[in-house]
C-alpha cells in the first residue's frame, strides 16, 4: 500500500492524502461505511458506488467468522468476490465484537475464549488466528488483534491490558509477515494504539506502535463512552507521536462534529455505525443540522431531505415521504435514510478534503461543526 | 383510458393488449407489484423502473388512509407526487383490508364500520367514501368498494353479499361519475365480479358487472383459499361473460403457474403480495423453478440467482451471498430477493405476451407451468 500526504492545513493538523491499494485509491480524510456481515445494512453495492461514493468499506471479522463462516468466504475467493464489492475493504480483528457481543468470554495471554452470540458455539481468537481469518476474508487492510478497554477503566487494568495488546501485536506482526494473501492481491496491516484515557499510557502506546513501522496506524479504545473532549485530547496526543507519513485511523468515530474535529487533529480514516444505525431509527445527518424525521414538523414538509447534497435519494423523495416510511416501519425508510446519511458523511469528508487543499479548512471546520451539530 | 387488444392466442383465450393512461402505457398481460403503504416493500422507485420494469403498481386505500392519511397525500398533490412514482397506479378500495386487518368490523347496507388495526380509531368506509379517498390518492385506476367473501362461504351469504356488492357498485359509479380527478389527470373506474365459488352467482355477477359498461372489469373473491382448479373454473366462466374489448383484472393472483393459467383464460392484469412477501422469507421464483434459498444446498453455490434474467441483482450477487444475507436477517437480503422475484414476475408476463404475439402461447405455457412450479 502507498500513502502520500498531498496537502496540509496551516492552522490545524489536518491533511489531505491518497492511499493506493490493489483495489483502488482512497482519498483521505475518508469515512468508511460499516458492512458488518458483508453488507452495509439496507444499502446495495451499486448505491455504495454511485450514490454514496464510498471508497472503502469495513467488514467485521467476528460476524463474518460466525456467518457465513470461513469455508464459504474462501470458496467464494474472498469477501470482495462474495459480496460483489470490488473496492478496498478493511476488516477489524474481531476483538471489539468478542468483548461486546460474545458470551462467557475469558481473556488469557494466549487469546480470548468465548461463546457465539448466535448459536452458543465455543471459539478461541488469538492474535495469530485473527490474522489467519483476515487473510481468508481477503481484507485490503488487516487490523491487529487487541483488547479494547471500556470507559471508565482503572489505571492498573488499562496498563496491563495495553501491555498485553503490545505483546499480541508482536505475534500479529510475526504471523502477518510469515503469511501471504490468498487471492493474488496485497494486504497491509495496521497496529492499534490503546491506553484508555491515561495520557502517559497513550504516549507509551503510541511510541510502541510507531516503532513497529507498519504502513498505517490506528487509534482504538476511544468513542466508548468518554466525554468528547477527552477523546480529542487523547487523539491529539497520539497523532502528535504517530508518524506523519502514514495514514492514521481513528476507530469507531463518530458524529459529524467528532469527525471534523479529529480531521483537524490529523486523523485520516474513520468508521462508525452511527450513520446507518441512526438512519434506521429516523435520525438524519444533513448539511444544515440533525433531523429527527419522526417529529410532527416534517409531516407535510415536501422539500428534499438535503438540498445541498443532490443525488437520486434527495431528489426523488421528500422529508414527508421518508417520515411516512419510517413511521410505518417500511424497509424503504431504512434504505433511503441509510443512503442519505452515508452520502452525507462521504460528502462531509470530501468537503473537508477540498478545504484542506484550498487552505481554509480550520475556518470552515469551525462553522461546520456548529451547523452539523444543530438540531433542526 | 384506452385499451386495445393487439393479438389473440389461437389455442387459448390469452390476449396481448395495451392500456393507455395519463401516466403512460401498460402492455398486457401485466403483473402489478403491490405498494401497500405507498412503497413496494424493500424496493426503490428507480429499481421498479430499471430493474423490474414495472409498468403500474398498486396502492392500498386502507393502509394509505391510515398512514400517512389523506391530508398529507392531498397536500403532496396525490400519491404519484408523494412517493415519486410517475407511472400508473391502481388502488384497491380498502374493502379487502377492512375485512382482513381491521377490528370490530360491522357491515351494513350503508358501508363498513371498523377500528384501525394501528391505533384502534373508529372509521366508516362506504362506497361513496371509498371513491372519495381514491380520488384524493389520485389512482389512475380506481376500484369499486365491494365485499370480498371468504372461502368457504355458504350459498346464502354469498348471494346476499354479491347483491349488496352490486348495489354498492351503483353508488360507487354515481359518486365516481359526479366527481372529478383532483390533480389534472384522468382516473378510470373498475367494478368487481363477486359470487364466491358458485357458478350461477358468478354468472349473474359477471353479467351485472358487464352491464355497467365501465372501461375495465375485475374479478374479486378468488385466491382466498379455494383449490386452484376452482379458481380457474370461476375465472374461465367469468372471462367468458366479461366484454372482450376491455381489460380484465384478476385480483390477488398468484403463483407464477396461476398467472400463466389465468392468462390462458383471458386475464390481462394481476397483482399479488406473494413475490415480495415470500422473497423476504427466502423463497425465490426463477425461470428454472422455485428456490428456498435457506436450504443448505445453496450455501456455496456462487452462481447467479437466475441466469436467464440478467440485470444487476442477478449479475452482481450469487445464490450463496443471498442465502447468507437471508440467514443473517440482513435487510439487503429482502432487497435483493424482492427485486429478483418482481423482476421474474415481470419477465414472465413479458415472455407470455411475446408468445401470444408470436402465436405459440399455449404450447409455451404448458411447458413453463411445469418449469416454474418445480422445486429446485
Amino acid at each position: 500500500m502507498d500513502f502520500k500526504v498531498q496537502a496540509k492545513d496551516r492552522k490545524s493538523s489536518a491533511r489531505a492524502g491518497e492511499m493506493v491499494t490493489d483495489h483502488g485509491e482512497i482519498q483521505t480524510p475518508i469515512f468508511m461505511p460499516v458492512g458488518t456481515a458483508g453488507s452495509v445494512k439496507a444499502v446495495q453495492q451499486r448505491e455504495l458506488h454511485n450514490d454514496i461514493e464510498a471508497q472503502i468499506i469495513l467488514g467485521n471479522t467476528y460476524h463474518l467468522f460466525m456467518r457465513p463462516g470461513m469455508e464459504v468466504i474462501e470458496k467464494a475467493g474472498g469477501l470482495h468476490k462474495f459480496n460483489g464489492w470490488d473496492k478496498p475493504i478493511l476488516t477489524d480483528s474481531g476483538g471489539y465484537q468478542v468483548y461486546s457481543l460474545a458470551e462467557n468470554r475469558k481473556i488469557t495471554e494466549e487469546g480470548v475464549t468465548f461463546r457465539s452470540h448466535i448459536d452458543g458455539s465455543k471459539h478461541t481468537f488469538s492474535p495469530e488466528f485473527a490474522i489467519d481469518v483476515q487473510r481468508t476474508i481477503g481484507a485490503d487492510i488487516v487490523m491487529a488483534f487487541d483488547e479494547c478497554t471500556p470507559f471508565p477503566c482503572d489505571y492498573d487494568y488499562a496498563e496491563k491490558s495495553m501491555k498485553m495488546t503490545h505483546r499480541w501485536l508482536d505475534r500479529c506482526c510475526t504471523r502477518f509477515d510469515e503469511t501471504e494473501g490468498k487471492y493474488g492481491f496485497d494486504q497491509t496491516f495496521f497496529p492499534i494504539v490503546q491506553g484508555s484515557t491515561y495520557k502517559d499510557l497513550r504516549k507509551q502506546s503510541a511510541e510502541a506502535i510507531s516503532s513497529f513501522d507498519r504502513e498505517g496506524n490506528a487509534i482504538g479504545g476511544l468513542s466508548v463512552g468518554e466525554p468528547a473532549e477527552m477523546m480529542y485530547e487523547m487523539t491529539d496526543l497520539v497523532c502528535g507521536i504517530l508518524p506523519q507519513d502514514k495514514p492514521r485511523y481513528l476507530m469507531g468515530v463518530g458524529t459529524p462534529a467528532n469527525i471534523l474535529e479529529c480531521i483537524a487533529l490529523g486523523v485520516d480514516m474513520f468508521d462508525c455505525v452511527m450513520p446507518t444505525r441512526n438512519a434506521r431509527n429516523g435520525m438524519l445527518f444533513t448539511s444544515e443540522g440533525i433531523i429527527n424525521i419522526k417529529n410532527e414538523k416534517w409531516r407535510t414538509d415536501f422539500s428534499p431531505i438535503d438540498e445541498n447534497l443532490g443525488g437520486y435519494v434527495d431528489t426523488n423523495y421528500s422529508k414527508a415521504y421518508l417520515r411516512h416510511l419510517i413511521m410505518s416501519k417500511e424497509i424503504l425508510g431504512a434504505q433511503i435514510s441509510s443512503i442519505h446519511n452515508l452520502a452525507f458523511y462521504l460528502w462531509l469528508v470530501k468537503e473537508a478534503r477540498q478545504h484542506i487543499v484550498a487552505g481554509d479548512f480550520a475556518e470552515w471546520k469551525n462553522i461546520m461543526v456548529k451547523k452539523v451539530s444543530a438540531r433542526l
